[in-house]
């Protein structure tokens, strides 16, 4: 059996490596344009942040180690057609300038996302950075040690994690954002608390510009300064966009493969394509919420390890099911965490959900040690049902701690009532005698019973 | 109508608060012979240990305080006679050393409990210490500072928290521990791990001495000597028993109020002891896993504070049911952290199942990230149904958190498979692409399998 997958980061690269251990006789082969293969993706803000010194820290197996297991690793050779009836694909080698074909049993795409770049006037010139690629966290870590002042576009998790590695570095840095809060993946009132902290955190290193949106960025060679639509014009040494990602699929529609609603692959919960023997899994993958069955986009190295594992298992043989995410996810800026599960009451409410919420804040320690701290949690119910739809929470308290416990509560549509009998760990330096998720499920159940 | 508690730490001032806001008309009255109420018991090893100065930070809510909101506070007050037909008590006013009848409507027993102090020669001179009361932390402190040397006696949740508080004074401190390994209410594998641990940090300053016993406190008017069953003899300044606990239940036995299997008053899910109008919660009820219907005798703050709160809501005329506890509980010796919830596999094999349990240890977080540490995580499953029963987890690294999420697919009964199909948040700083907690279930579902 010859397994071909396209694209080696946290999808493809699990697909690879669990595949050739369950099948060992199989020859399983990795094509990708990268120029590496098998890294943390997600550690590339904390490398430009200085945290630990060499990139390398970040390849998780590097395409020797994959290549005395036993697999091939194509590095810059792009795929560039499928042809889904042949059951082959072409591959441009890209340093030799040559294409060939080749055949396969079972095919993996594993394209990943890739950054959004908008269409702004000088967005070609020197040091305007977007972070996907480790290439580009090398880049930007250089430019980085350099610079006195930074604009980043964008203000979600890559854009938050950015500015925490600039302003570490002791660089200004400007942070333009469309949205009335930065953190939109929140709920607003969440959002606006997230911003708050940043803006006085740093405030001599920090500034963040809402609802406005560059313009045309300034510079011959490089970029010397970004033009918003106020007019105003940011003087800065490097310029970080990030505005969003969007799924890599223009081969797999080319090829007949079908998109989900979201944009993304579609799959089943085996990772099947529409196409026979054409699986997919990671970034470029439309998948569901577990809960609701609701089309869900969820680009995060945790869903793509998983998904890469359970499309080995079924291109082996072993079949296998996906049973969807929840949209759990973490950052932190500095000692704040920001953490959410589930749906927001924005999104809850715009697919059709009657909702009723509670906000909360509390110390996530007896408050009689010295290093309580408070978190804020937003717990979303389903008015009709008293089902918990979703959590967000932040805090330099431990805020991820209470987001994970209300995640596999979620797993199997535990109520209100429910939670707030929920047994959670008690001793002063970790929790108060009413844990703050109990508080919160607590004040949600009342709040239910009177709706 | 009249409501009368007997007891003001956890479950009995949980009580009162909440029975006065529901029932403002009502009269709360708390009988106690402490002489401190609504206090935080499990905070006393961290004011032993110095982590704050002023014992009054363990206070939640003062007499004063009580009395304000209209609930009466009698201190040093011992009932020492329950009148189940007449619907009476009688109260022994220790100071004045008088006797009356108070009559109620509806009794709660919140008598706690009490440490054990074994039937040891010479217990009863000075410097011999428990640590239950918030006067027993005042004085163990006090003594603390003037010692060199210190025993403990039972190498439990409380002893280790001594052990730390001891330790970080320079005390050199012995623990003695009937056991093969401390911590007990582990596992023996993971006992063993955080006898390690503890062994090895402090080497110079900790010794524990496994399966041996006391014999003999030496010492006239305080204690200078513990000779254990070997007939060596430890020096000491100070000796703190932690041999166990036992639910406070004389006056209620004496009432014909029924006990449950494990020595405390059982209960049922409305606090509703076998007597009418007279209820009971905290550290001497019995409660029942929520999982199994197994009783269990877990007396611990968290469970108290919830079982206070259902117990007002059941007395004031508000139907509520308790379902139950997991036996979640955490501690910590210095950075290790130990954290269980469910059943131990030991637990759950004497009670009949058939388990598959799993051990792994991984890193807490990236392990690129500097301050990444290990976690060491136990699963228990029912072979037959796959079921989880339970977890354990130490280590330097985040172990609570795990198992806190755990807890939560407890409560409804998630198999070894569905948690290997959670969402957990991830993100470097936080876990590892694929979370600790993930890669134990999914071991444990393979070896499910294969049994």
């Amino acid at each position: 059996m010859k397994i071909v997958i396209i694209g080696g980061v946290a999808g493809g690269a699990k697909t690879a490596a669990k595949a050739k251990r369950l099948r060992p006789d199989a020859q399983v082969d990795i094509y990708t344009e990268d120029t590496h293969v098998s890294y943390s993706a997600c550690g590339l803000p904390y490398y430009v942040q200085g945290n630990f010194e060499d990139y390398k820290n970040l390849i998780i197996r590097t395409p020797e180690k994959f290549q005395k297991d036993g697999i091939g690793v194509y590095l810059k050779h792009r795929v560039t057609k499928i042809y889904t009836k042949e059951k082959k694909i072409n591959v441009w080698d890209i340093e030799k300038d040559i294409n060939y074909t080749v055949e396969y049993d079972k095919l993996v795409i594993a394209t990943g996302a890739k950054s959004v770049m908008p269409d702004i006037k000088n967005c070609k010139i020197k040091n305007i950075f977007t972070l996907r690629k480790l290439e580009d966290g090398i880049n930007l870590r250089n430019q980085l040690r350099k610079s006195q002042k930074a604009v980043i576009i964008g203000g979600g998790y890559i854009g938050l994690e950015l500015l925490e590695a600039f302003v570490s570095n002791n660089v200004h840095t400007t942070m333009i954002e469309r949205s009335n809060y930065i953190m939109s993946v929140l709920d607003d009132e969440m959002a606006a608390l997230v911003q708050d902290f940043v803006e006085n955190l740093y405030p001599n290193l920090t500034r963040i510009m809402n609802k406005v949106y560059v313009t045309e960025f300034i510079g011959k060679d490089s970029v010397t300064g970004v033009k918003i639509n106020t007019g105003e014009v940011l003087d800065t040494d490097l310029v970080l966009v990030a505005a969003g990602v969007e799924p890599v699929v223009d081969i797999a529609v080319e090829a007949g493969i079908k998109l989900g609603k979201t944009g993304a692959i579609k799959v089943n919960s085996r990772m099947e394509t529409n196409i026979p023997d054409i699986y997919a899994c990671g970034d470029c993958i439309e998948n569901i919420y577990s809960t609701t069955g609701i089309p869900a986009w969820i680009p995060l190295g945790s869903n793509a390890n998983k998904e890469g594992r359970c499309t080995a298992m079924n291109v082996c043989g072993f079949p296998d099911d996906f049973e969807g995410v929840l949209g759990s996810a973490v950052t932190k800026y500095f000692d704040l965490t920001i953490s959410r599960t589930g749906f927001t009451e924005k999104f809850a409410q715009k697919n059709g959900f009657d909702t009723v919420s509670v906000m909360i804040t509390k110390r996530d320690k007896a408050g009689y040690m010295p290093d309580a701290e408070n978190v804020t949690l937003k717990l979303v119910a389903d008015k009709r049902t008293h089902r918990l739809l979703g959590g967000q929470a932040i805090g330099c308290g431990d805020a991820d701690k209470r987001i994970n416990t209300l995640s596999t509560a979620l797993l199997k549509h535990v109520t209100a009532e429910e939670l707030s009998g929920a047994d959670i760990t008690y001793a002063p330096p970790f929790s108060t005698s009413i844990d703050p998720l109990i508080s919160a499920a607590r004040l949600l159940a009342e709040k239910l019973h009177k709706n």
